[in-house]
């Protein structure tokens, strides 16, 4: 079942791929999809292997009124990786960087979970959506593979409060900001 | 001698390793180093694999002024990803994100060979240097994993120009703004 539904979540995304369908390629009832896994949601957490619910993490960030809200993801992100999950969360990216389908798994993950929660809470056109939401993904995954993968100093030992002072202010104007958007 | 060089960059960085203690781990005399590689500058860039010469792209930084260097970086990223040494820079990449001692050597050779040459043509307190060179290096890194690796649109899709505009304003505040600096 999980087999089946990597491949479907990949190569259909998030939403194009169906309980339904996924049974079917497992050659299984759904019904016994929602046994196991519960809800789609929860069954996409399983086969990205997720490391953490972003569920547990989004609250805090969407509590922040907008201005703060770049600062607030750029926390949100250090707090996962300094959390019990690191090591879950590493393997997740590596093996990202490593195979295509285990890239379109994570970009499905970053993109329906986190990104679209985030940017889906603040006033804005739908068309600048998906621009600044691969925007503010390019300095969080950047900053995360430079300070716990490369480790490039100073970045690497900043406190987290450090990182929030340099970094948030990008976060905040890819969000909210201005900001000459493409596509 | 490849392998001595990559343990002895790796281990002491770009600055610390020396032909000479390379030539000693490797049992050879420095004269067969010099006469192979020539430079220890030519040596490192054969140790990491680079998948290009940074002085082939740097000269056309270094020629904007200040104010017009976060968009020349960011141009400068582009034209070495859409050209054909691309399946080596990724190579280097995914080999980095796996291996302990690959990052070192990515890390040093982006240090060593990018960073430092891009912010040392500017004038800023030296304290200032390692902090800005690990900003633009956090948004630099991030915009090549979320482009090229993860392919998020817009991002993935997005010409050259518009990248710049959307990313070089960020380099640019890295570089010479106004940002509260870690460490």
């Amino acid at each position: 079942m999980l087999a089946a539904a990597r491949a479907a979540f990949a190569e259909r995304g998030y939403d194009g791929a169906s309980i339904r369908a996924i049974a079917g390629a497992a050659d299984v009832d759904p019904a016994l999809v929602h046994h196991y896994f519960g809800t789609k949601d929860k069954l996409f957490l399983a086969a990205v292997e997720a490391p953490a619910d972003p569920e547990d993490f989004l609250p805090d960030v969407l509590a922040e009124p907008p201005e703060a809200r770049g600062a607030a993801v750029v926390r949100m992100v250090m707090r996962v990786w300094d959390g019990p999950a690191r090591p879950a969360v590493l393997a997740l990216v590596r093996s990202a960087i490593n195979h295509e389908w285990s890239a379109k798994l994570l970009r499905e993950f970053v993109l329906a979970k986190v990104i679209r929660r985030v940017i889906g809470s603040l006033d804005m056109p739908v068309h600048e959506r998906e621009a600044r939401g691969a925007l503010v993904a390019s300095q969080v995954i950047g900053l995360v593979v430079t300070r716990y993968v490369l480790r490039l100093e100073p970045l690497a030992s900043a406190s987290p409060e450090e990182v929030v002072a340099a970094v948030g202010p990008t976060v905040q104007r890819y969000l909210t900001g201005d900001v000459v958007l493409p596509g």
